[in-house]
């Protein structure tokens, strides 16, 4: 049985090999279009040091995989998360460095098997929302709040700025289309959150069931619109 | 535990409630818009009258709830649909009445945790696509085609084409959103299928990869494009 973490991680690899080979090559237009990337951010936990220490009984994670964003990255480990009146998703991915506060990130879809009604939120901003168990395989951790559904979110640069005319925080959209018999899912997602930080690539950030909903996977065209 | 159709049904109605409260009263504009419903499909079966005879051992299905077209119900039947490689989702809803082909409907979230790959198709075109095996209570099937992801379609009668400038099998645009804090989902659905007919009331159907992208539950303006 394929773990539908590996599966989701594949179509995320299909969808940026195929954006990078529709990308327009170095200085195809002038001013030339920065390299947009669109990935799928399937269900997973961001972790503090002293829940990685209870969870799994160690002081570091496991790197497996590097994420897009240089220093960002998947690990080997993955928790049970439990919902109220006991239902679980059985193997979330981890994903690292860890971070001040433990957050878990669901799509709508995995919130509703959980039972569990997150607010959508920016990453970070876990007042008022709801808590769940982890279950690790050295221990478990209570959760009072930090499960949240990802709001649609972009990450440039200084530079992609400046080419898109936006500012941090501010809102944009993201058209994803196709040609021909996979073009009947073309979506526009609008409020995409706009985050600028130094040293950071262009790249969106969707959940499971906005790439789902607008099939991704299939997609050949993605505009990002001011 | 909560039954997941159930869930979604309970969804389902409460977006219609609020957009049935959100409508113009009659006559409110020259000429009155229609009052337009979105409704999610969650996944779900069709099946032929051979087949309820195979799984279920009688004659007819029994009817639980009328959905909001007429003459159209789910049924207390479910099935289990299994996939490749033994993965299954144990409880999926039948809808009558029957159909002179069976047809499996599901969102690619669905499609992907039973290991198929269905492509996009309207409702009854279901050549070349995935089977899969329905295990009822009294029978098996084992289908070699019929499971799709229902495309994106609005139902209408001729009144509601003619309000909206329309024809069967145009293309319209579907724009959800909300107020304030909810409207970080809104999102534009395009290529929606136009599917008219007589004694047809109007009707978005979207499915859970959809609405939960858009954030449904939340929202509080559908708008139908030309």
């Amino acid at each position: 049985m394929l773990d539908r973490n590996v599966v989701e991680a594949i179509v995320r690899d299909v969808v940026r090999s195929n954006f990078a080979r529709h990308a327009p090559p170095p200085n195809a237009e002038p001013p030339s279009s920065p390299k947009l990337v669109v990935s799928i951010s399937a269900r997973h936990v961001h972790l503090t040091d002293a829940h990685v220490k209870i969870l799994f009984g160690k002081d570091k994670l496991t790197r497996m995989k590097d994420l897009y964003q240089d220093g960002f990255f998947a690990a080997e480990e993955t928790l049970m998360v439990v919902g109220p009146r006991k239902r679980m998703l059985p193997t979330v991915r981890i994903l690292g460095p860890t971070r001040k506060e433990t957050q878990v990130e669901l799509a709508f879809t995995d919130a509703i098997s959980l039972g569990i009604d997150p607010p959508v939120r920016e990453s970070g901003n876990l007042a008022d929302t709801p808590g769940c168990v982890l279950v690790g395989p050295k221990g478990v951790v209570q959760l009072t709040q930090g499960v949240i559904r990802a709001e649609r979110h972009v990450h440039m640069g200084p530079a992609d700025a400046a080419f898109y005319g936006v500012r941090d925080k501010d809102r944009m959209k993201l058209r994803i289309s196709a040609h021909g018999a996979a073009d009947g899912c073309a979506t526009t997602f609008e409020n995409v959150l706009v985050r600028v930080a130094e040293g950071i690539k262009l790249e969106v950030h969707l959940d499971t069931d906005e790439g789902n909903a607008a099939d991704l996977e299939h997609a050949d065209k993605v505009e990002l619109i001011k």
